[in-house]
């Protein structure tokens, strides 16, 4: 038990469920919360269970959203023939801040992945599958990480939108822009060779 | 706005009172809560407010505790006629892992900062006097931090044990066990010297 009680003890256990969030920082933060800022603990509990009630996915690309369709899918301003597919909500947030893309998304919230169980379903692909059927997309964006899951992900995904003879494209992976070759990895730099397109 | 709602953001927000969390790190936590780990977020939110509803300090040594006085200040077994005065909660667990001190302590919650405003009364000095005065104590050991506030705070709390005629002592400040002399810093070494001992 804690020297300062149970509740505490309780509190240092939940922290730990934060990612990066070892016993050492745990308690740090505990202590923190219950020292110095007392007001900015009962803030985080009530932000915290407001998000969780809140938040759930949007109906038509599963991104995290408070309403049932999210901002991207209502917005009319979107290209709406274009579907970049990705695989966590964190990956969208990367792509909006280089405004390069003005499609929709479909976030498949993991990959395919039979070690832990993860096919098609949990990943939301019949969703996808009714949406292509739909004929309003004409080119699907696939931009999972490359992974063997990804990639495997991809693969499958590819597959659903050309048996619709739908365009399938996959993002470049190469040498990162400012990236040294003499720096980078020989995996990206043999996709880089693979992926040489002509002047 | 975040691209997923307010109520994200909050959470977001609400994130970064934690300590050494900043904005990337803070949504990296809203999302693996939202996204991988619920459970571990109500468990959280349940555990925050139970905390900050319980933990109050004991009214003897201002240590956090859920009851009126600390399980160390009803303790029979410690030795009540030794003080050991530190500056935050988390000091008293490092000392309790050493097991070397069997004792009481008190909390300053602090150290005296004119700078920031705080005097003897935000750190308990009347209640540490009057419980000076109660006779129990015999010895006061200054454990504040070797900081210039520390010591300013420990010259107070000297004075205030001195003028009652009860010891006063001050943990020593050294080179560390298993420090290597060429890697610690001159302040540490001088101190090291000034506080030599005989063989």
């Amino acid at each position: 038990m804690n020297l300062f009680g149970p509740s505490l003890e309780r509190l240092v256990v939940a922290l730990r469920c934060l990612p990066g969030v070892g016993p050492k920082s745990a308690q740090r933060m505990a202590f923190h919360l219950l020292e110095s800022d007392q007001t900015g603990g009962r803030r985080l509990a009530d932000a915290l269970i407001e998000a969780l009630d809140k938040i759930t996915h949007c109906q038509a690309c599963r991104i995290l959203s408070e309403t049932d369709l999210c901002a991207f899918c209502v917005n009319p301003k979107r290209n709406h023939s274009q579907l970049c597919v990705v695989e966590m909500p964190s990956d969208v947030q990367a792509i909006e801040q280089t405004t390069a893309y003005q499609g929709l998304y479909f976030v498949l919230m993991g990959h395919l992945s039979s070690l832990d169980g993860i096919g098609p379903t949990a990943l939301g692909m019949d969703l996808l599958a009714e949406r292509l059927d739909k004929n309003e997309i004409h080119e699907v964006i696939l931009a999972t990480n490359l992974t063997v899951e990804g990639e495997a992900t991809a693969y499958y995904i590819g597959e659903l939108a050309r048996g619709r003879k739908i365009t399938v494209t996959r993002i470049a992976h190469g040498v990162p822009l400012g990236g040294e070759l003499e720096f980078v990895d020989s995996n990206t730099l043999s996709h880089a060779f693979k992926g040489r397109q002509h002047l």
